[in-house]
């Protein structure tokens, strides 16, 4: 049970009922860490399949060089996915979304994470690790067995330290491009 | 516009509505292929997203030697993929199933193709391509752009035949384990 004794030793888990002040939906939310952002300490949250504004979102992968796609296919995604993960801030009585992942699934067997970002302010601060944790803990409380993603090369050594495993018995991500 | 061509080349695609006889879904079904089976030539059917007999699916994935698994999750996995497809042929007024693949997706960025086989009693006759182009066309007309898999040693080389690549530049796939 390693795994989940690291989560909460790090996730700084308070009670939300609590601690929410005027976030509306506390039964899905956590306060999972204060963070540091420019010289202020800020209270960031968790919620798994909240709402996610498309333009919190758009400018959240904007921060990090993404490109843009178009916004109804990312609502269509989203609405698709099995789970999604936010991370945000209160700013100026406004959640500011710093944080998002996503898994496709059948549900019960194998799942896909896909689209795993943490604002360039709010890095190296341990919330990846938080967004990633809390969505493997999810999907393990779905039973589902098989857990995937497909990783650049320069975070490969960020997945590995969360227990994944690149090629397992030789197993090959493949991408098919038309011949 | 090489891939169409390809899998018209080798389907051999006949009339459904001409050709179907007893089967119900002609809508649905293409008959892609005449194979060899036992010294006689069977029609070989395709459907998409089909009702999947549980108890045909389990025998069939017994033939190649897969491990079982709960025919509940096996039912929910199905409903909870974005696309099934299925080879069948006509037995003693019954279909029999001979192969299966399913995808999992967001329906608009990504699908990642899941529980690919063919009954052994019919492999080397061109029918995984088959049952994969058919997969990929009917992903792309879903104008989904990125299709993903997870390919076993031995089945590696058949996926880059139909134009998947290993690892494009540097993108691994990885798998979660505890830590």
């Amino acid at each position: 049970m390693a795994f989940w004794k690291f989560f909460f030793k790090h996730a700084s888990i308070i009670d939300p009922k609590k601690d929410m002040g005027t976030l509306s939906s506390i039964e899905k939310v956590l306060l999972v860490k204060y963070c540091e952002n420019k010289g202020n300490i800020v209270d960031v949250y968790l919620a798994l399949n909240s709402d996610v504004n498309l333009y919190d979102l758009e400018n959240l992968c904007d921060s990090v060089g993404w490109v843009r796609r178009p916004l109804r296919k990312v609502q269509l995604a989203i609405e698709n996915s099995f789970l999604t993960v936010s991370l945000f801030h209160e700013h100026k009585s406004a959640r500011r979304l710093i944080g998002f992942a996503r898994a496709t699934s059948d549900t019960v067997f194998n799942a896909t994470i896909w689209d795993v970002v943490v604002h360039p302010e709010f890095q190296g601060q341990g919330l990846g690790r938080i967004l990633m944790n809390q969505l493997i803990k999810q999907l393990r409380y779905s039973d589902i067995s098989t857990i995937t993603l497909f990783a650049d090369p320069q975070v490969i050594s960020f997945y590995k330290h969360l227990g994944f495993v690149v090629d397992p018995d030789g197993v090959k991500g493949m991408f098919w491009y038309p011949l």
